[in-house]
């Protein structure tokens, strides 16, 4: 099969890589803005760059790795829809529930294959931990608690045309917690603030905040995100159930500990989001071959992509509004 | 200093030994609905009963210490303020806002001292975490999550007259937030199910439940209840700060760990939670008894009596009408 | 039961409260060379001083309590059993395995009972991981490492009649290393070393030091000790056997944890041995005095006593010659 | 350069693909015993098998990589360095300690590159653990405590020609213990015992031991070893210092945590030892690469292998004689 990767930035130079050592994968176009950066990545892993539009005519390529800023997820979506090739694309696939839904349409209607890029339900631990709360290891779940703190602001460009913190960056939070539960929400409370950066208020965004979904069963979750943790990157779980709790700490650097007068001191987590994730990036590419090759549809795929925008759109809506949103 | 201990059941009975081992106190007088219990603990301890009349209306008794179920305490509370006796009283002091103030308003004409027993703020692991806070260990504070989950449902009979979830059990975590973080909430939301007895239905009570605050400053607190936890008495806190995270775990039976081909497993919480505060609840009664002897206003007092049972009726009409409420 | 503490250090203060406190027990005189000091704690606990000679010839008075120091314990063994009063004693009983032969036959002789104050065996934490052991949680036992280190060297003049590190110090790990494994060792070896205060090279004495025991049947122990742990008291214990391992760590102040950009850090030990074995001193003088209402012989008794010691000579004998010593 | 990889059992098969994959390596032969194993993974990494005469003899071949069993590594070490290639040899180079050094002085005699693939000096964490030793993190080092128990006897045959338990596998620890301390021991004494299988008494090796090392300086360490650790892989390390502790953890499999009524379950070590030093042997190789092309002399070198063969030689002698064994 031959690709063809857009964007290669921190993701989509890792998924240029993955690609490449494929070994039922050739890589043989890579595209970015940075045309140079493009160029250098194409020439490193035995490559070559093109416009987009001669990568989509090219009848030898079978698919795409979408990795670029997430404000062009949905057109690149839609031409590689209808040039007929497979697709993976880093999610959100629109800025907006209701583009989802047009771009998702497209996908549909030229019938290829769509591989949503949720990368944390391909990670070993979270993957562990799911498959341990379908044992029924811990009786019937309760309540789900979600912390998912980055160590460090992005880049306020970055955070322009990234759709904002809950469809940006919850969103992975939301879907782990849909797909962790079995259940969507029907009901979306988000309080939110901005204290780590104040130029965010001039975006309408914000840095911090704390969400509550209900399912239609009575299940309750609760995510908090914030865009610093000057400790590390803090991704933890706790589910809680009839029979027990089930809880996923973050992944440090070493079990190596210090006791001293002051205390005993541990490893802080990874700081590094790819490094942290770095067997999830590999395994979630590994999974879209799988499909490619096995003629099964992408999982997850566009009912994902399409369920994980809503809740992030209510989500916002919720913090616009001040009021609980249905869904 | 001569006291009288009101209600000797679970905490009652805990407070009648203190009372007794104080080297500045004298146990007089012991009253419960349950006579023949009064009797028996009178007599091991040197007191002896009588009828609540009697007690308020013998000008020796300085002091009582009402321990009796959540909806007798505000008509103890007023007659001993018209007797003129110091209170140190459970909390809720009333079993709504409305009647607190009422409560609180005799005992603020009487001018008696009034203690209000939220004994967590005295338990040494959660005081050393508001110590570190407030010494800035994590800069300024963004974030709390407070986890507060008991073994086992109480009896029906006994959540009857309770008051329901907010005000009977998840008051204390309120205090423990406003306390923490030196500021209370202007917002209140609520998300909550009844998972573990469908007999509270009919209460109109609720056994698991998940409720978000936000102050004015933006701070953000997340609280989550559950009225069934088979692995112990979970209370457990974390603050997130811009200078980094605090957290405080359960206390455990012991430190012993066994590893074998299953894994490695360690001790569960302590299951009773008068085992869990039995410092907590000795130190508040000293702090009192500190108070009384140094005519100084017994700390925490009415207003915090008055901001716990707010933040608990706010949270209980959030449950109601499913919309966020301001305070 | 009437009683005298000889001995009010800071072990002996311990006992003297308990005796105090304890319903069936009456703490008639307390005893010390520093007679300052024993008017202050009598008065306090409602006792009174006298001359030994005058409390053992008081025929009123039933047990002694003797935690004077280590040099002194052999002869107010002999007195007290003289005397025909019931024995509770620190230990060693006698500086030397021939000297504490003389003593215990003294007490064998006169027909008293007598108790070898071993408190680690009544803490509850290695109390635990002694039951789970009996019970075959980890199959048959083949290794156990005992860590025990003091914060700091105790003052020199103390040292200079403790009888040595082995006698004063590690004599509780051989206790314990018998108990737990129910089986005695037939061949000791020490490494031993002064790296804490050289001024122990002029006592004969050592600091830091790792004894290895060996049973008949093969099990092996390693014991390590140092006078000198910078970040608390260290006492833990690991077993190690045919189904698993079990292992005991050190009781910490709490369970608050600090993340930050340098790491997670944690709670020390505990740094005083008498708040880390206050539950200990107490449950081993409830099981004297049960042992003396009941007129069964206390336990830990005199083939502890006798025991202990002796593996504390093979290891100060092999520390001298440079060889493992057979017992 | 180009390679042969001699022996592809469980650790060889690890370093051949590690050659092929090194961007400056060519693997050109690899050869085992277990002919039809040599051509599948040469077929696989495309290379191929010949005699070791042949290998040897072709000028083309810059170096070997030795991993076959124990018994066989010091003729393949002699035939190597007399045909010029550089050597990475696995430990011990001899069975003995003067078979090591006759091996060593051919070595030395030919002036080829020797590496002696001590691996867990390459562990990411146990590199770590050593930097923060050498940057004082506990002031001066006062004794050392290697844990390092394997999950299951190896077969018997194995063991047969592996040279006892003292040169095969607790080698590894005495070498860590050397470079740890930067000073190797004068004195070694072995507490030895056969409790996991009883058929090693006839070969006069043993399953179970603990071995004493004093220093020329005081420090004192010990090591353990088991065949037979049910919960995992179990490799820890504790040093203690005047300026506190460092310890150093199982690597574990996840940080996934179950609380239930019989308390908190934590995932156990990696049971492979492969997986559990999967980044050691791959760094140890670009190591040995690193050395060729600069032409530095590879470290770990022959002064390294010597030593550790020289305390294993020491601790097999000890549980011979059954006393300590100077060097």
């Amino acid at each position: 099969m031959r690709f063809c990767q857009i964007g290669v930035g921190r993701i989509g130079s890792l998924h240029a890589a993955h690609i490449a050592d494929h070994p039922d994968c050739d890589l043989a176009y890579v595209i970015d803005r940075n045309d140079e950066l493009a160029q250098a990545i194409a020439a490193k892993l035995g490559a070559q760059t093109a416009p987009i539009d001669a990568v989509l005519g090219d009848p030898g390529i079978d698919a795409v790795v979408i990795a670029s800023s997430s404000a062009s997820h949905d057109e690149l979506i839609e031409a590689a829809a209808r040039a007929g090739k497979a697709i993976f694309c880093e999610q959100p696939a629109g800025l907006s529930s209701k583009r989802t839904e047009a771009v998702l349409a497209v996908v549909s209607e030229c019938g290829v294959p769509f591989f949503a890029a949720l990368h944390r339900r391909f990670d070993p631990q979270i993957a562990a931990f799911k498959r341990r709360l379908d044992k029924g290891e811990i009786g019937k779940v309760e309540q789900l608690l979600i912390t998912s703190r980055e160590p460090m602001l992005p880049p306020i460009d970055y955070l322009r045309t990234s759709g904002g913190l809950f469809r940006d960056m919850m969103l992975h939070d939301f879907d782990l917690a849909r797909w962790l539960l079995g259940e969507g929400p029907t009901e979306v409370y988000t309080a939110a603030s901005v204290l780590v950066d104040p130029t965010l208020v001039s975006l309408g965004d914000v840095d911090t905040a704390i969400v509550t979904l209900k399912t239609r069963s009575g299940k309750l979750v609760q995510v908090n995100n914030s865009r610093r943790a000057v400790y590390g990157f803090d991704q933890r779980l706790e589910a809680f159930g009839s029979g027990g709790m089930l809880r996923m700490g973050n992944r440090v650097h070493d079990a190596v500990e210090l006791s001293n007068a002051h205390g005993t001191s541990l490893s802080t987590p990874m700081r590094d989001m790819t490094a942290r994730y770095r067997e999830a990036f590999r395994l979630e590419f590994d999974a879209f071959v799988e499909a490619l090759k096995t003629g099964k549809p992408p999982q997850p795929g566009p009912a994902d992509a399409r369920a994980a925008i809503q809740i992030a759109d209510a989500a916002t809506e919720s913090m616009e509004t001040g009021k609980p949103v249905a869904l």
